[in-house]
C-alpha cells in the first residue's frame, strides 16, 4: 500500500542526473523541498524540518489536546470515586448503613490508578510540548507512545475491575447468593457508575493518543 | 537525545561536495550504505532496503514469536475458563451445588474476549509474515500496532473484570455482606484464578508486541 508508493516516488522524479538521489524514507515532502531550490549548493539541514513539519505540528497539537482531555477524565474519575460516600438513615439486618468508596479494594485500586495515570500524564506534557516545537523528533514521540500504552493498560484494568463490582452491586449474583446492595445505596452506586464511565472516557482518549502517536511515528523521525 | 544526533550526523560526514546530501530521516544506516559505493552513478532503490533490513527482520521474527505466545496464552485462558465447572457432592442452605463458568457475566465476557483476541491475532499472523518478508514496510507494521493495542485493551478489560470477581469469590465482602463462595468451590476458584493469570500473560505478550512494533516504526519505513 503506502510503502510501495514511497519507493516509487523518487524514481518518478529522478531524471535530474546531477543530484545522486537515494531513496528517502518519506520522500514526498522532501522532494518538494528539493525541487523548490534545485540550484542551492548546500542546503542547511535545519531548513527541511521546518518546511516539512506542517501536518506533524498539527498532530502534535492534537496530541496535546487529547492529553489534556485524558488528564481531565482520569483526574475527574479519581475525584468522583474518592469522594463517594453514602450514609443511609436506617439500619437493616443485613446491611451496614454506611457505604464508602474504600469498602472494595477494586475501588481503592480505581482511585489510585486513575490519580496515578493523571499524574503521569501531567508529567508527560513537557514531552508533548517538545513534540510541538520539534515535530520531527522521534525520541519523545516513542516515549509518549510507550507511556500512553502503559497508562491505557492501567486505566482499563482499573475501570473494568470497578465495572465488575458495580455490575455485581447493581444486579447481585443469584448463583453466589450475593445481594444487590445498590437497592439500598442508590446514590453511591450512581456516582460509582459515573466514575467508571468517566474512566473509560479517559481510556478512549488514551487509545486515540496511541493511534495519533503511531501515525506520527510511521512517517519517519 | 536521539534526534539531535541524527541532525548532526550528516553534517559531520558532509565534505563530499559532489553529492548534494539532504538530511536523511535516520541517517546512520543509510550513510554507511552510501559510503560503501560512492561512485555508483544511480543506485537501485531496491538495494538499500535489502541491506538495511537486517535488524528489522530480526524484530519482525521476534514479533511473530511473541504473537504466537499471545495467541497461545489467550486461547489457553479461554479454554481453561470455558471448561471450568464444579459439582459439589453436597447441598447447603445457601449455595447451589453446581458452579459453572457462565454463572458470572464477567466470566462469559472473559471467555468471549480471550477467544476473540486469539482469533484476531491468528488473522494478524499473515501481516506479521509480510513484515518478515518486507521488513521496511510501514503499513502492515502500523496495522499490527493498532490491532495489538485494541487486543490488549480487550484482554486487560476481560482479565481484570474476572480478577475482580475472583477476588470477591475468594474473600467475599464484609461491607456488602457477600460470602466467599470459594470456601466451597475450591477447584472452580483455582481454575478461574489460573485462567486470569494466563490471560494477564497474554496481555504482557501484547504489550511487548506494541513496544516492538513502535520501536520498529520509529526507525522509519
Amino acid at each position: 500500500m503506502e510503502p510501495s508508493k514511497e519507493v516509487d516516488a523518487p524514481a518518478a522524479t529522478s531524471p535530474q542526473p546531477q543530484s545522486k538521489r537515494t531513496r528517502s524514507n518519506n520522500g514526498k515532502g522532501k522532494s518538494i523541498a528539493e525541487d523548490a531550490q534545485p540550484l542551492a549548493p548546500i542546503v542547511s539541514t535545519k531548513a527541511t524540518p521546518l518546511q516539512r513539519g506542517g501536518w506533524k505540528k498539527g498532530v502534535a497539537i492534537l496530541d496535546f489536546i487529547l492529553r489534556l482531555g485524558a488528564i481531565g477524565a482520569a483526574f475527574g474519575a479519581a475525584i468522583l470515586m474518592g469522594n463517594n460516600e453514602q450514609v443511609l438513615p436506617f439500619f437493616t439486618q443485613f446491611f451496614q448503613f454506611h457505604a464508602q468508596w474504600d469498602d472494595f479494594p477494586m475501588f481503592r485500586f480505581f482511585v489510585v490508578a486513575n490519580a496515578a495515570v493523571a499524574g503521569f500524564l501531567v508529567l508527560s506534557l513537557p514531552f508533548s510540548i517538545v513534540c510541538i516545537v520539534r515535530p520531527l523528533a522521534a525520541g519523545p514521540r516513542l516515549l509518549l507512545l510507550i507511556i500512553d500504552t502503559v497508562m491505557m493498560a492501567f486505566v482499563i484494568a482499573a475501570a473494568s475491575a470497578a465495572a465488575a463490582v458495580v455490575y455485581l452491586a447493581h444486579n447481585g449474583s443469584q448463583d453466589a447468593n450475593w445481594m444487590a446492595v445498590c437497592q439500598q445505596f442508590t446514590d453511591f452506586c450512581q456516582v460509582t457508575s459515573e466514575a467508571v464511565v468517566v474512566s473509560f472516557v479517559a481510556a478512549v482518549f488514551l487509545s486515540f493518543l496511541i493511534f495519533v502517536s503511531s501515525l506520527a511515528l510511521k512517517r519517519g523521525g
